[in-house]
C-alpha cells in the first residue's frame, strides 16, 4: 500500500534524483575531473581571494561546477542532500562572473562561493520539511523569511546550492527520516554520520561544499562533526541570528538552539565566523537584524596567552567513555602539557548527569506535543522512541517504568533521568529552570571564576560513530554535548585521532567498578553485539570538545587551532 | 495583640530610628547646614573630580556627612530608608581620605562617593528583607553575595550608605510593607513615591544621595522616577550584572528583572552608566562576573544624527492617558519637531494591552506560590490583592469573575487580562512564551526595521503619582512600563513638566468614546473621588518614557538629554 508518506517521499526523491542526474550528465562526474582538486583542496578564503584577484582560469562558475560535481558524488555515496539548488547556483555564479567582468567589483567575504545549508535553514523557493511529509511542497516564498545566516551569506556575495539531510524533527543524533531516507557516514555506510546536522557533516567531510552550516540544541552540530570527522563551532546564543527556520517547537526557552559553521579545518571555521560576525554588525548598523536577539558584539581578534590553563575530564559519570574517545582526550592533554600549558583534571561541581536530567525535564515539559505534531501520517523513526517515551505514556506508567529501572534493575541514574521526562505544570517547569540556573552558576563559578580555566577539554561522546539504529536505545549518550547547551557555552569540536583497534579495544571488564548506568553501559560495551567495537570502528574519526566562556568564539577558535596544528589528525 | 510581624517591625524601626537619631545628634540637621548645598548641588562626577583634585575643603568625609544629613532629612519627610549604614559609610569615607593622604592615589570613577541602593541589593552585614518579616535578621554575610552593582560601586571607589524602601515582595507600584511601613512622595505625603523602587526615588529626588540604584521588572524603576520626579534608566537584560539579591522567585524566565541607575539629571545617569559599564568590562577581563549573564559590550559614546526619527503614542488602549501625562508627550513632540526631528505617531502592530495580558499570563503561571511564600505571617498589602487574585481563587471562580467582567460588565479588555492570570501547565506556559516572542518580533520589525525609528516616546503611566492605596484597584495602569519589560528594550524616564490644574483638568466626558476598560477608566476619571484630579495633583512631576532598541543604553541616554535640555523641567 502506498501511504501518503511514501507517496510524498517517492515524489521528492524522484525530483531530487532528476536534479542530481541532470547535473551529472551536463557537468560530468567528479571522478572524471581530477582537475577539480585545484578548487576543492583550497580553503574558501583562498578560493575567494583567487576569484577577486582574477587569477587565470578562476571564475565563480568554475568553482561552483567543481563543488556541484563533488556534492553529487558525496550524495551518491552518503545520501546527504535534501533540496538541490544546483541549477539556481550555476545561474547565480554566472551572474556574479558577468557582473564582476562588467563592473570590476567583487565585494563581500563570501564572494562567488556556493554553500550548502542544513535542511533547517529556510531558503527561498525550497521546502524546509525537516523530513516530515506534511511540510513538503510548502516552500519559503519570501526572502525575508530566509535563514539569518543564508541572508548574510548572500550579502557576503555567496549563494546557497544545496540543503542537507536531518533526522525526523531533528530530535535524534542519527540521520534518517521517512521522506529523504538515511544518510550514511563518509567512512562507513553501516554507520550514521550523526545528527541532526548529519547530511551537512557528510558533505563537508567529503569536500562537497566550501563551507557547511548546521544547528545545535543538544549536540546537533557537534556530534555529526565528531562522527564524520569535520570541525564545528557551536557559538553562544545571540552571537549571530538563528531565525529563519521552520518553527517546529515554539515558546520553549529552556534551552535555545543555535546555528554555526562546519568545515574541514579550523582556519575555515575562523574565516566563516569572522566574516559572519562582521556581516552581522554591518547589518545591525544598517538597521537590520533588529527583530532578533543578536548581540552587537564585534569580532575581536584572539590573543591566547603563551601558557593556558586547561581543565579536562574524560567520563561523564553516566556511561564510561570508550578507549578511543578517552585516548583522544588523553593524547590532547599530553600534547598540551608538552607545549607548556597548565592542564588539570576538573570535575564539575554538580555531576554531569544532572545536566542531562535538567535538559530532559525542560525539553519534555509540554509532552513533545508540538514536536510530535510535525509527524502527521509519518511513522516515527526508532531513534525518537526512547526520547519521547515518557511523554507518550500515562504518567503513572512513566513513573512505574522509571521505578523499575531505578529499583528493580538497580540503575539509579537512568531511572532518575527517565522519571524527569514527562509533561509538567508551569510551577514544575520553573523549578527545573531554577535548577538549570543553579547548575550554570555553580559550573561557571567553579570553572571560570575560581579555577580561571581558559578552556575545558572533554569528549564529544563516549563513542565514535554508531551503526544505524543504535541510538534507539542509546539517546542518553548525547550527555557530553547536551551539557554545553544547558550551560550556553561556546564550544568547538576538533577531530584528534582515528580508532585504532590495537590501542582502543575495550577489555571485557571495561566497565567494572563504574558507578554509571549499567543498562546503558551494557548496551555500549556488553553482550554479543556491543555498540562500541574498536575492530569494526577501525579508522573512524575521534574528536574532542573545546569549551570556553560565553561569547568566547574568537578564543575558542584560536584554541581549536592549537589542537589541530599539534595533534596531526588527517 | 502583638503579632510576630508587628514585633519584628517594631524592632527594625526602633533600630533604624536609633541609627538615624544618633547621626542627627552627632552631625546635626540638614536644615542647620546650608553649606552642605556646596556638595549636594554638585553632580557626583564633579564631587569625585573635586575630591581627586584635593580641592580645598573637600574630603570624602565631608561629602558623606553632607549626604547623611540630607538622607536623614529625606527619611524624616518620606520614610524612604530601610537599612541604615551611615556609621559604616563614615568609617569608609575616613579610611578613603586617610589612604589618599598616605598614597596620593584615588582611583575609580566613584572614588569617595557614598550611595544608596534599593532594599533588593544585598549588602554585606545588612538584611535584604524586601519588607517581609521572615527575611529580617538574616543578613548577607559574604561579600561575594553582594549585589553586582554594589560590588562594582565599591570597586569604583564608592561605598553604600543606606538601603531604601520597597513594597512587600516588590509586586506593586506603591511603596508600603508591614516591616518598614509606607514611604511617601517627596511632593505630597498623601501620595506614593511609586514602586517598587519608591524609597530610592524619594531619596534621589530630595538630594539625599549622590546616585540611586533601583530595579525593574514591570516599571519598578520607571514608575517611581516618574511619580517622584527623578531620572531613571532601565537597561537591556545583560548589560550589567543583576545578581546579588534575595531570590524571591526562582526559575521565572518569562520576563527578566534588570537593575539600573536613578539620578537627578541625565548627565548623572550617563556618568553612572558609563562608569558601571567600564567597570563591568574591566571585571570580565579580570575573570570576574563570568557566572552571570553579562554581555562583554564596551561603552560606546553615542553620536545622534542631527535629524532623528521619533515615533510616539499617547494612549495604551486600556485606560485613556490623563491630560497631564498626554500633555507631557505632546509638548515633547512639539519641541522635537521644532528642533527639526521627524516625529510621527506610531501604533504597535499588536495592541499594547496584549503585552499586559502576556505579562500577566507569564508571571502568574505558577500561581505566585513562591512570591506569596515570602509573606509568612505578614498581612498582604492591599496593593497586591488584585494582581494575585486570579491565582488565589479556584480556577473556575477566576474564569467566572473574568466572564462577569467581560460579558456582564461589558469590559472586554479587563476581562481578558483577568482570565490570563492563573496557574498553568508548562504547555500553556510555552504558548504564552511563544506569544511573547511573536509580540517582540512584530514590534521590533515594525518599529525598528520598517519604520527605522531612532526612539519611541510614550507616557510612563496614564496618571501622575497616585494617592496611597489607589493601586489596589488600578494595578493594570502599569501597562505602559510593563510593555517595555515584555519587549526587553532600553528605556529611560525623563521628567517633562508638572501638573497644572489650568491646563490638565479632565472634563466630565473625558473618556467618552474610549474603547478601553470602562471599569478602570471609571476609577481613574469617574465618580466622586477619581484617582486623577488635576487640582489635587497640582505641581506633581510628569515624565515620559524614551525607548530604544536592545543594548541601546548610550543612545537612549543621549536622547534623554535632548529632552532634558529642551523641555526645561525644574
Amino acid at each position: 500500500m502506498v501511504t501518503p508518506t511514501k507517496e510524498v517521499s517517492a515524489n521528492k526523491l524522484a525530483h531530487q534524483d532528476k536534479l542530481v542526474s541532470e547535473m551529472e550528465k551536463e557537468l560530468g562526474l567528479a571522478a572524471d575531473h581530477p582537475e577539480d582538486d585545484e578548487v576543492l583542496l583550497l580553503s574558501p578564503e583562498d578560493i575567494v581571494a583567487n576569484l577577486k584577484a582574477k587569477k587565470s582560469g578562476w571564475t565563480s562558475e568554475r568553482v561552483t561546477i567543481a563543488f556541484i560535481r563533488a556534492a553529487c558524488a558525496a550524495h551518491r555515496k552518503t545520501n546527504c542532500l535534501t533540496e538541490v539548488l544546483f541549477r539556481e547556483a550555476l545561474a547565480d555564479a554566472r551572474a556574479q562572473d558577468a557582473a564582476f567582468k562588467a563592473s570590476g567589483k567583487a565585494e563581500g567575504a563570501f564572494w562567488g562561493l556556493p554553500s550548502s545549508f542544513k535542511d533547517t535553514y529556510n531558503i527561498k523557493g525550497t521546502d524546509t520539511s525537516l523530513g516530515c511529509s506534511i511540510h513538503c511542497y510548502d516552500p519559503t516564498t519570501e526572502e525575508a523569511d530566509e535563514g539569518g545566516l543564508v541572508k548574510l551569506f548572500r550579502k557576503g556575495g555567496g549563494f546557497p546550492y544545496a540543503k542537507t539531510n536531518i533526522p525526523q524533527t531533528l530530535l535524534a543524533f542519527e540521520c534518517s527520516n521517512p521522506v529523504f531516507g538515511t544518510s550514511t557516514n563518509p567512512y562507513s555506510s553501516a554507520r550514521t554520520p550523526g545528527g541532526s546536522s548529519g547530511g551537512e557533516a557528510a558533505l563537508v567531510t567529503l569536500r562537497g561544499t566550501p563551507l557547511g552550516w548546521g544547528s545545535d540544541i543538544g549536540g546537533s552540530l557537534r556530534i555529526p562533526a565528531a562522527y564524520s570527522g569535520c570541525v564545528g563551532l557551536k557559538p553562544t546564543v545571540g552571537r549571530w541570528p538563528a531565525a529563519g527556520t521552520r518553527k517546529i517547537i515554539q515558546g520553549f526557552d529552556g534551552i535555545k538552539p543555535v546555528v554555526g559553521p562546519m568545515a574541514r579545518t579550523v582556519a575555515e571555521i575562523e574565516f566563516a565566523s569572522r566574516a559572519m560576525i562582521n556581516l552581522v554588525n554591518e547589518e545591525i548598523a544598517e538597521g537590520k537584524f533588529l527583530a532578533e536577539y543578536v548581540i552587537p558584539l564585534p569580532w575581536r581578534e584572539a590573543k591566547l596567552a603563551p601558557k593556558l590553563k586547561i581543565g579536562y575530564w574524560v567520563d561523564d559519570g553516566l556511561v564510561k567513555t570508550s578507549p578511543a574517545c578517552a585516548r583522544a582526550v588523553h593524547e590532547s592533554v599530553a600534547k598540551l602539557r608538552e607545549l607548556g600549558h597548565d592542564v588539570s583534571e576538573f570535575r564539575p561541581p554538580i555531576p554531569i548527569w544532572q545536566a542531562l536530567k535538567i535538559f530532559s525535564a525542560l525539553s519534555s515539559a509540554e509532552g513533545y506535543k508540538q514536536l510530535l505534531g510535525n509527524l502527521g501520517p509519518d511513522p516515527m523513526e526508532p531513534s525518537m522512541q526512547l526520547v519521547t517515551l515518557g511523554t507518550r505514556l500515562p504518567s503513572f506508567v512513566t513513573s512505574l517504568a522509571a521505578t523499575i529501572v531505578r529499583l528493580l534493575l538497580k540503575d539509579q541514574l537512568f531511572g532518575e533521568i527517565m522519571s524527569a521526562s514527562k509533561p509538567k505544570s508551569a510551577a514544575e517547569y520553573w523549578d527545573w529552570t531554577a535548577a538549570r540556573n543553579d547548575y550554570i552558576e555553580a559550573f561557571y563559578k567553579a570553572a571560570w571564576e575560581e579555577e580561571q580555566y581558559d578552556f575545558i577539554l572533554s569528549p564529544v561522546q563516549a563513542v565514535p560513530a554508531l551503526e544505524h539504529g543504535r541510538t534507539k536505545e542509546l539517546s542518553p549518550l548525547a550527555i557530553h554535548t547536551i551539557f554545553y547547551n544547558v550551560l550556553d557555552s561556546t564550544v568547538g569540536v576538533v577531530p584528534i585521532t582515528r580508532v585504532d583497534p590495537d590501542k582502543d579495544a575495550a577489555p571485557a571488564d571495561y566497565t567494572a567498578g563504574s558507578t554509571g548506568s549499567w543498562l546503558l553501559e551494557k548496551r555500549v560495551y556488553g553482550g554479543d553485539d556491543p555498540a562500541y567495537d574498536a575492530t569494526k570502528m577501525a579508522g573512524l574519526p575521534v574528536a574532542v570538545q573545546v569549551a570556553g566562556r560565553r561569547w568566547d568564539e574568537e578564543r575558542v577558535i584560536a584554541f581549536m587551532r592549537v589542537l589541530e596544528d599539534n595533534m596531526g589528525y588527517k
